[in-house]
């Protein structure tokens, strides 16, 4: 039995974290969780997966619930995400939090030994010096949530790291992949959160759209890949079907494929090194699907893809000024306060805007990360 | 330094394995090797590799080579090939000789403890269950040089047995994938020895065409995965660039792709479970092929595939009979004494002249083979 503790449980990822300990009872148990504002879906989630401690956004929501479930323990606010990640009865933290919320929390369960399934891209991205570092410090192992992780990951099983040539992350191009740039001009936030292929947040949505998320990958894949952004190269695939690949120096690829199915890796995170059935999962059937696409990424129509590269390359806090700006015109877009388009020159101003400080501190990382948001934003007005 | 022994040294596989040990003079060390007729080609790779011992095929060869390379130990015929497989000086057997004759020496290997990279497809196909057996007695690896068996091996590193849920074997579809079967009637021999994909020897591509090839590997890996041939599925895939599958219970699938080169695992048959660079080695580029197709297997279009399955399941002697059966009809195409669709009526026919006989002993084996080998014959007069 392995016991878990799952930041973010209302949200995409969380949800289908617990539709896996649902499906296999006598192998995971959900111990604690942390949520956000959902306390509709909280409620249903207390009821069935009964957690120890429960960790809520706010006041308001931590008094009603409390009354209503006086046997579990709830907290709230960031103390409370901080309670959640190093629950003393969980084995693995599961972090599916959206933003760069989960970077603290993270660390302080690797210090406390957990085991970790990353679903959070952000932690990575700005702190990966930080968290491999403790990661390799408390021997704990940070193991890939994200379908194209998990995908090198399981194609690195077996292989030794050094026979390593490259990765090959795939990118299915997004809500946008057959437009040409002049047509994104106008496009709207319903159109960008259509993707093809995945039902995922819309952050990730509009991050798919833009080829910000691969980009955040690709800066994901180098921390937990420990390889340099050479050895990293992203692919298009439209059918999302491929989900990454390894090639080796012996000209040897290895790939995982399946079906659009994030329980898929977020279960072989959670059985790792391990795999159980996945019962009610539709397999993937290449025949039926007939054909697989590939095609070159083009830097210059998905500029984000290379903003992500260069802020990677260049290391320090400037993948922090990335997220952050990135997060911030996300936001926007959202709202409707600026076009698609706007999202990349956002990012670029605030990259250029930005000193880089190598190894930043925790406390830098947050400083640069509240900066940016305020930098942005003043350019939105 | 691994020391190998190498029967077949001159054929389509031998001479690649000595490409690959060429390029790695400090990793491997040609100890041993038997060869057929080729005395032109013999002398080369004696001079050039410097093996202690060489059987040949024949009394003449042998008494005109122990002249000219007085240092080197030559010897022929059955007796040769024997001594070349179980020569003590070498770790690794690599068995690249064409037909059932690599069958008795293999055994022979495996009570010597060498490790066993196999390319001689007869051997599991005929005595599987003797092979599988005796590797496992003495404790003894056999690693597949198939480009199909060795992408299932190399998808299967770091996982458990228990969690595959089936293997799918690629096929080409080899020369006539895109021809129907009327239009199968009148093909020449040449056309039939006209590969889309590989370059590989004459009775080789002749089976990918019937797809008896793809047949004898599926009840190769049902001896070398432990599966029942349930568990096996063979997909159609005319690019050849996915080599072969392996889908787990949990829905995922891995691969291993690449160029068609058989260096590649050829050479991981030998570095196993490690890698060494394979610089000459043509990289594969997705983005230039730009499309992967996938296609049903049609049972009816081929039916050797179909037969091949058929004696699996059976089991005993009858792989043995489809085998020799297969031999016999080929070489007949070969020599323009039949036509292409009659190899599967003679393999067809062969089949049901037989009863077949549960876990039969070596001698039994090389009865039924001579026997079916006379049988076809009659039916050619």
């Amino acid at each position: 039995m392995k016991t878990i503790s799952l930041m973010g449980a209302t949200g995409s990822i969380g949800t289908q974290t617990l539709d896996i300990i649902r499906e296999h009872p006598e192998e995971f148990s959900l111990k604690a969780m942390s949520v956000g504002k959902n306390v509709v879906l909280t409620r249903k989630i207390i009821e069935e997966f009964q957690p120890e401690l429960v960790s809520v956004q706010n006041y308001i929501d931590y008094n009603t619930l409390k009354e209503e479930y006086p046997h579990i323990k709830f907290i709230y606010g960031e103390e409370g995400i901080m309670e959640t990640a190093t629950y003393e009865k969980a084995d693995i933290l599961v972090n599916a939090v959206l933003g760069s919320i989960g970077l603290n929390p993270t660390l302080k369960a690797i210090e406390a030994g957990k085991t970790i399934a990353i679903a959070n891209k952000e932690t990575l991205v700005t702190a990966g010096h930080l968290v491999m570092e403790a990661a390799s410090k408390h021997n704990v192992a940070i193991l890939p949530v994200d379908s194209e992780h998990s995908a090198i990951f399981q194609s690195l099983q077996g292989e030794k790291d050094k026979n390593i040539e490259r990765l090959i992350l795939t990118a299915s191009g997004g809500s946008f992949r057959d437009r040409t740039r002049s047509e994104l001009e106008n496009v709207t936030v319903e159109e960008a959160l259509n993707h093809p292929n995945w039902s995922m947040g819309a952050k990730i949505t509009i991050d798919s759209a833009t080829m910000m998320n691969k980009g955040l990958e690709v800066i994901e894949a180098h921390w937990l890949f420990d390889l340099p952004y050479e050895k990293i190269d992203v692919l298009l695939h439209k059918e999302s079907i491929i989900h990454s690949m390894v090639e080796f120096h012996d000209s040897s690829i290895k790939a995982q494929l399946g079906t659009p199915d994030m329980r898929v890796p977020i279960q072989y995170a959670l059985t790792y090194p391990d795999r159980l059935p996945l019962a009610t999962g539709k397999r993937l059937d290449l025949a039926k699907i007939g054909q697989l696409h590939f095609q070159e990424m083009d830097f210059k129509r998905f500029r984000c893809l290379q903003f992500a590269y260069e802020a990677g390359k260049i290391g320090g806090t400037m993948p922090t000024v990335l997220n952050a700006a990135n997060e911030t015109a996300v936001a926007a877009f959202l709202q409707g306060k600026i076009r698609f388009l706007q999202i990349e020159d956002l990012v670029e101003k605030a990259l250029n805007h930005h000193q880089t400080v190598e190894f930043p501190s925790l406390d830098l990382i947050q400083e640069i990360d509240k900066e940016t948001r305020k930098y942005v934003n003043t350019l939105l007005r």
